[in-house]
């Protein structure tokens, strides 16, 4: 498992979501992931550490996924050994009318993470080329010129956001920014699985909503958009991760050690001491044993 | 004058600078050109109104020119009409730490106008290909990887940042902004009768700054990457004007000529009454006056 080789879960031009698994056996008991996922996160949270000191590079981090497919809880168990200070978790929601007023991209960019940190999208920009192909009728809220009923948005739309989500990757990646994008990927029957517990457990089914089950009507039609989404933007400089996730311990170790497979190979120099104080050093010690 | 075609002065791919004016002869009197100017921004701030009203096109409009080429006036004689509520300016300067933790178009993406508003910005991310060509060392205080030393900037990298502000550009454009780049074009003459007009009253010499002469002395460079910008920059979607600047008024007007005549072509639908307050008029005029 220390050898897994993470690009196997990249997505490729070719890539279809019906020759993707959904579950993948590691070969190892539930409590040797837990194991290994602890291991790793450990590890990642010492380069944060670096990366933090460098400053130079930082990391955003997208997390699509079905609901119910664990991004929530696998942002609480990748990240519990992070320093606060250089983690930013945005959970992406339906645009405020602040947000409404701007391009769609606008209040992605705003949040994007600073030198050293990571930001982690719990959805993302993503959304614009998928909740919005579902249901066409929240791109009316953004008010484009052209765009007045439904019948005006045209297949051209897709494709145009599509390039315009490449080139904004493109051009943070080439500015620092160290892009992943993973879709938690589980299968319809785990799903329904997943919403009986939600009923069933009275701690969880607060996070029970009706629409779940509307949005579950078009299943097939989101895993259409996303592949068409992730055939699209999967790019080098911004790959997308197709991650199996019908196990949520699995889907954890996996997506952290995507991240501290691709994160290690960067040139992250230790924090120096500066030469400056290098020299003076003893001066320094000296100073303050010598104050009154 | 009234005739004046706009697109003379847009910059095309041939376009040199030594081949451009600094001055141009309108054939009126300063008078008769203020008075223009009056006339012309008054429509502006009319358009303005119906812009907002209509909540789908924003506009922004980047200001660049040498030192003394008269961006400030500009700004406060063309927009003095507008209403505040929708007209952003921003003066970029030193970029902030907080700015310097972000790739160099974040602190312009936001604060991109929102849908119906105006933003000008007084200079704007083209100095990240001007002033920052000029001087490679303030390249170094971004933090980019790789680039540790002045001797790390290559070529290259002003080529990806002139298809970056491309990209950035198309976006906006692709999402309801109306871009418009003008370049004040002064001649050196011109700069010096300003800069010393500056030291001679006192009302202004506050505005002088020893650097201005330092600035100064990198003119033919600045000419040099100010048409090289111009030129890979120029684009249908966010065309760059080159304004003769050597005469204020004039400038001024052909400024306000040429945001009117662009945004007077967008189909811009005057505000209109709902049907519901139009079918119901009389009902609200009698609850009103049945009060007691």
């Amino acid at each position: 498992m220390e050898n897994l080789n993470t690009t196997n879960f990249i997505a490729k031009p070719e890539t279809t979501l019906a020759a993707m698994q959904t579950s993948i056996d590691l070969g190892k008991t539930k409590d040797e992931i837990c194991e290994a996922l602890k291991k790793t996160s450990k590890k990642l949270s010492r380069l944060q550490e670096k990366m933090f000191a460098n400053n130079r590079y930082s990391v955003l981090i997208c997390l699509q996924g079905m609901d119910t497919s664990g991004k929530d809880s696998l942002i609480r168990e990748v990240f519990k050994r992070f320093n606060a200070r250089g983690l930013h978790v945005y959970s992406y929601k339906t645009p405020t009318s602040t947000e409404l007023e701007h391009d769609y991209l606008w209040r992605h960019y705003i949040a994007l993470p600073e030198r050293g940190k990571f930001s982690v999208y719990n959805r993302s920009h993503y959304e614009n080329v998928l909740v919005s192909r579902v249901h066409p009728e929240y791109v009316l809220s953004e008010n484009l010129p052209g765009i007045h009923e439904v019948e005006d948005i045209k297949d051209g739309l897709w494709q145009q956001r599509f390039e315009q989500i490449n080139n904004f990757e493109k051009h943070i990646a080439q500015n620092g920014v160290i892009v992943f994008k993973f879709f938690l990927y589980i299968s319809k029957s785990e799903q329904k699985r997943r919403l009986l517990r939600r009923l069933d457990n009275e701690k969880h089914n607060w996070k029970f909503a009706p629409s779940d089950l509307e949005e579950r009507e078009h299943w097939d039609a989101y895993i259409k958009y996303y592949e068409e989404a992730i055939k699209n933007t999967s790019k080098p400089h911004a790959p997308w991760y197709i991650i199996p996730a019908d196990d949520k311990p699995t889907a954890r170790f996996l997506v952290a050690n995507t991240i501290f497979d691709v994160l290690q190979k960067y040139d992250i120099a230790a924090p120096e001491v500066a030469d400056e104080v290098l020299e003076n050093i003893n001066k320094y010690r000296q100073q303050l044993r010598s104050e009154k």
